[in-house]
């Protein structure tokens, strides 16, 4: 049985759908990041970075969502979310989740973490005044090089879907200028129609 | 025939010793950053986000480091550069690797690339003053919960070891202080034993 960790409103919900759309079996348990839950001495047992995600498996505990939606992708091969058969075309599904994690969500990060980078007032109103270019570009880059449509590798939905999705959700609060994204936003609706992305957006927020 | 885009002093030394770790068959093309050459239009046409690495192969273009370094892993399992056939296995491997990409490497772009989450001259002085503090503890969750040792994964060697010691260069520059990181160091030492890593450092240097 797998444990998901998650808080609402951040990048779990990427790894949430992808073991909806896998069928697996697993829980969830849901951090209150008000009480700063994911600094608590229980939690940091079980992920000493302080962070979510974090999934709890029988052989012990994964971190960092590329890693686990390849996980969760190749431990469920019937749900076919990843390429597993084929190096390149793998590596471009995980050269995407990268490109979102490190660049993408750190654009982000700049607008409500900036402390983990930076000390000074002035500097994070710097960041957050920086967050709807930085965030804007990187979203131009996804709409006109990368998301092949109708999926971001084209005809297969594979595990980038969900975590685009995630990331794209925090548009409209990074100011980011929407019309420039047509076909991101496209696929967002595309992604929210989905039964297994209804299930776990619904449960996020209950 | 593979080829590899790189600078040196960046992150590219861990997919370049990688691909010398696994005999690969490669040609490697050094972009010059002093004349901005990572944002020359011919670079853009194989990399539009203008960074190194970039993996030209008979199918098309990989970038990211993780990315790269699973599908280094793949195309060449005899070399045993991870352990491909266990999900969660290969799983700690990518986790460790998006930590490098997604935090570490982060922490340490503050120093010199702060003009992409700010504008301010006070900004990139502050950031550039948290950054022995930020970097620094990266390095000591890695010291202290995630390099197993005498390898990242135990005893057996990854391609998380060519990219530590890839980021591990960096210490000095940083200003972390290298006294609260022997294991880390002593890991660089032995990295920098390997007859592959002497190869390839002597030919980015040359």
């Amino acid at each position: 049985m797998l444990k998901l960790y998650f808080a609402p409103g951040t990048c779990a919900l990427a790894s949430h759908i992808a073991l909806e759309e896998a069928g697996a079996d697993y829980t969830t348990e849901r951090l209150d990041f008000k009480i700063n839950q994911q600094n608590s001495p229980e939690y940091l047992e079980i992920n000493p970075k302080g962070r979510v995600p974090s999934l709890v498996t029988d052989r012990g505990v994964l971190t960092e969502t590329p890693a686990m939606l390849a996980y969760i992708a190749q431990s469920f091969p019937q749900a076919k979310l990843a390429p597993l058969d084929d190096a390149f075309a793998f590596g471009q599904v995980q050269a995407f989740n990268s490109y979102l994690c490190s660049t993408v969500h750190v654009a982000h990060a700049h607008r409500m973490r900036g402390h983990r980078w930076a000390t000074e007032e002035s500097t994070f109103a710097d960041m957050k005044r920086v967050v709807p270019k930085s965030v804007g570009a990187s979203f131009a880059l996804i709409e006109h090089k990368m998301l092949r449509g109708p999926w971001v590798m084209g005809e297969t939905y594979t595990v980038c879907d969900a975590y685009l999705f995630t990331l794209a959700g925090w548009l409209e609060g990074d100011g980011v200028d929407l019309s420039a994204l047509p076909r991101v936003l496209d696929h967002r609706t595309r992604m929210a129609e989905r039964p297994a992305v209804q299930k776990v957006v619904q449960q996020e927020r209950g």
